[in-house]
């Protein structure tokens, strides 16, 4: 099959249009970030909390992708921030120029983060460069501790893992520090987080992290620029 | 992109060799089912759970697929039954070809059963054929009831929804009336099961299902060939 080929034709046109996303992102000093996970591991709900506990001045916006239904946008809509769904009808991941297409009306000088929900799927879209600062790859503690192995690729490519849904840990064998170490063994440098959305544990950590991020890539993006 | 009429290339490709080895398996009756679910809904573990519960003497074999590891076939081979690992090395589905190549030194007559375990990805196995008799969806309770309509592909295209982890249900926020009437409004006449491979409730089902399902596949090749 002559599949190879084609995916890098298509792979090398996507990282086209991912770098100008990029440049545009960084002159505007926004920090996007690029969620991904299986089906299910609760990107969405992380999400809604995120949005919840978010000030209303807070200059932020998502897009969030899904195969059908506008579901999740209807759910993040809401807390009042700019919210497009993207339906991929079928694509198992987005891709550059899906996000460049529905962000072309919306003015980034009033944004400072742009969240990115990605499909569900802990395969494809790690393959998709979307311009993105960070990639954040979700792990709920109902799906094993032996994922990282066997989905190296994201793993990998995350600079931060949050282990989900770990008010479930109680009742699911799962050996949390074998899944730091699975992480770690595919990624030695992997930030990791743990977070309830149910209980709330977590969150603050979290939105912490999203502080910090913000704050070293503005830095970041000064340093280039000077 | 000029990505679709390549997709349908591959595609085409593909259906032709499924098609060839859907015969293969209907000329040896042996019942070919291809299990489908997001990575940690617990298919290995269902799988664990079956091959636990047959007789010995059961003519049994598993393919199982991954991105990276031998995990599965390791968990999978010490209940005695023949058990081959298929790696696919990043590719994010099985395809009819890596089936081919991965049976090629098995004796179908010895046969009546092949479980194929899919890639844990909920989008893009779906699109590929590998010659079997049933898909079957695997959801667990900790995903969410909205599953059914974000990934309508591989629940139209399945038999039998098996929902999974249900000695969870007390815990998460999983509506299984309403996840039963989103698997209906994409599929109608799908079949439905709750298993909990924890406390064993409902597997003697899913060994009945397989079972009758034995039984019509026979009777409807029986029914072919005269």
């Amino acid at each position: 099959m002559n599949r190879v080929p084609l995916e890098g034709k298509v792979l090398n046109e996507n990282a086209r249009v991912a770098a100008e996303l990029r440049e545009r992102f960084r002159q505007h000093r926004v920090l996007v970030v690029n969620l991904i996970s299986s089906p299910g591991s609760g990107k969405t709900t992380l999400l809604e909390k995120t949005l919840e506990n978010l000030p209303t001045a807070e200059r932020v916006a998502v897009l969030t992708g899904d195969l059908q239904t506008e579901n999740d946008a209807n759910r993040l809509k809401r807390y009042g921030f700019p919210v497009k769904q993207i339906v991929t009808g079928g694509t198992c991941h987005l891709d550059a120029r899906m996000i460049e297409k529905h962000i072309a009306d919306w003015d980034f000088a009033k944004l400072d983060l742009l969240i990115i929900e990605n499909v569900g799927n802990l395969v494809c879209p790690s393959s998709y460069d979307l311009g993105e600062a960070a990639k954040i790859v979700l792990l709920s503690v109902t799906e094993g501790e032996d994922k990282p192995l066997k989905y190296p690729s994201i793993f990998f490519k995350s600079e931060l893992m949050v282990l989900t849904k770990t008010d479930l840990l109680p009742y699911v064998p799962f050996d949390i520090q074998e899944a730091v170490e699975n992480a770690r063994r595919v990624h030695p440098e992997i930030e990791m987080l743990r977070v309830s959305c149910l209980t709330g544990n977590g969150l603050r950590d979290w939105l912490n992290w999203l502080e910090r991020r913000k704050r070293t890539f503005l830095a970041d993006v000064a340093e280039t620029v000077a």
